[in-house]
């Protein structure tokens, strides 16, 4: 699916570390919600409210996830999940183009 | 109009300048396009097709139109066009977020 249909987009970003993380809302018409996103090359924690499925469209980055020990790899093509009320790390090696999915409980 | 109802976003961003400058594709039920993007500061040249309606959502920066001389300072909240088949210039001085609409003949 390489656009959304019927959707509502909120017209003012949301801007996050001086403009290195910014990302627009997308709300469809059930209701839910998603984020389209692009981070520039830098390191970033970030906290959940929802869970969060993150789908990478286009980028190269390692991410380390509530919990873990380990910094994962993931590149465009790929997604990961991240669970509610929590925290977790990204280090951007290259732009990185996603779209963040706030899943229901 | 705080946000776009009925619309098709398009995922992929576009990303220019490493990334510095990126946007998303609005479509609209009519055909127009509008893109929604954002600029990180520094200085950028751009060529036009379609003439364009530049609306500055939030931001700092000054312009160059075609064949002026003069920058002029631009912040959110205002607007500036710029004709078709045409190059201006932009300096970036704060996380610019933007909404471009593409004008039909």
């Amino acid at each position: 699916m390489s656009q959304f249909e019927n959707v509502t987009v909120t017209k003012k970003a949301n801007v996050y570390f001086e403009g290195k993380v910014t990302s627009r809302k997308v709300t469809f018409a059930d209701g839910s919600v998603k984020t389209l996103g692009i981070m520039l090359p830098g390191e970033y924690e970030f906290g959940t409210e929802a869970a969060e499925l993150m789908e990478i469209l286009a980028g190269d980055l390692e991410i380390l996830l509530p919990e873990a020990t380990d910094w994962q790899k993931v590149v465009g093509g790929e997604s990961f999940n991240v669970p509610a009320n929590a925290s977790f790390k990204l280090k951007i090696y290259q732009v990185t183009d996603y779209c963040c999915s706030y899943l229901a409980d």
